[in-house]
């Protein structure tokens, strides 16, 4: 089974923008969260549904690489996909384009640790691991 | 007995700055949090510990009026004063000028409810109220 | 004529909630940069247009009245009108409600003055005052 | 002669916290920002004054590793180094810990081309790289 993929549609806003014309470096990773939230919906597992289960995902990593400009109502489209990362971590990679052209702007993971409400690292779920896939080269 | 008023500088962020050149707009109200947070500091009630204590005053009403530009770098002095508004609610004034002109670049206001942790409207404390002095005209 | 209006719907992001689990207070002021944005396209007026021509609405002055609590991944549904604002200025007006029930979260308007690329004050053209519709009981 | 060293003291804002508590992920990377224009200011060449001498340092590659939580008012010390990576390329580290204790928040470094006004990657400046102090191991 592959890893779970989705894409989403967004337009740059006006506020993510700074004055050299293109969306400000943190933006990506605000962007990266919307990539996560869209495919853990798709797969069936909303993140505010885990959350009110009492499964977080907070992030323990990220990187970003910036490839391209993006300005303000700008047509983007961010793909995700997802998979655990050793037994214990879940992470996603996102990578975005125009829309329009395919032209690249930016790419990156993150990198999460499944813990309790309180914060402390759990098993993850088996219907998180199951919707995630195994990871590559596990056996 | 006055308000209390009290007087910060800072720095505007690259972040905080659009492709005009100057802060953002949503940015006034971010800035508008941290004359809050400082003078309450000031006061002796870090609005952190009124927390703690399950007190919180939530956000109810804004309102900024944008007099002027400020770029990155630029320093500027907000200054803050506090007052009850009628018997339950507390009101913030801020005005930021540019540090080194006195030049105008935003000023406004904040009304905050007084509740409990879940949000309930509560009888603002006595320490409050003693804090923030009379409200102008009530007897 | 009528005003102008359009409606979009959104989700409240991870990133614009604080730790009461509502929205923060200045998110408002993104909203409702996205609600004109979208009302502007809709007109035919998409403001990234209006910027290279040479006409730009700056923030002059913004009101917000906070009316019930959104959290994150809520379902939100905003609606923008606009009009003329006497000879010279634009206000809009947002109303943000849960999509689902219809519960109010947010409203307030945003006035904007008409400028050019450097920030002077100009005219309305004429193609915006015809878009907008006459400022309700101008004559 | 070492890489130049900067120390900035900071409060984590009321905006910058989540529902879990702690910061957001991204506002690290704002954090990382003031930490660039404080060391950048302290080694007498401020970002903004270099930007008006059309030399710029865009962002192309982030990364963060996430230690520990900040909540709401805590006091955090962030230390930021800078150095020549490779021949056209500036990189900063950031190491963010709790100012009163020392315990690890954040850490992780930003990569940065060197370029004009157009975003055009220009040759370093001699004084750019004076400043900076030759690259570990280069010769």
């Amino acid at each position: 089974m592959g890893k779970p993929q989705h894409t989403v549609r967004f337009r740059v806003r006006y506020s993510e923008v700074d004055q050299m014309g293109t969306f400000y470096n943190s933006r990506a990773l605000e962007w990266f969260e919307c990539g996560r939230v869209e495919l853990l919906r798709a797969v069936g597992m909303p993140y505010a549904q885990m959350e009110r289960r009492g499964v977080h995902l907070p992030v323990v990593e990220t990187h970003v690489q910036y490839g391209g400009r993006a300005g303000f109502d700008d047509e983007l489209e961010m793909t995700t996909t997802a998979a655990m990362s050793g037994k214990a971590s879940v992470r996603f990679d996102m990578t975005v384009v125009h829309a329009a052209t395919g032209r690249q702007v930016v790419r990156g993971y993150t990198l999460h640790a499944v813990t309790d409400r309180s914060g402390k690292c759990i098993r993850p779920p088996a219907w998180l691991v199951a919707a995630l896939g195994a990871e590559k080269g596990e056996d």
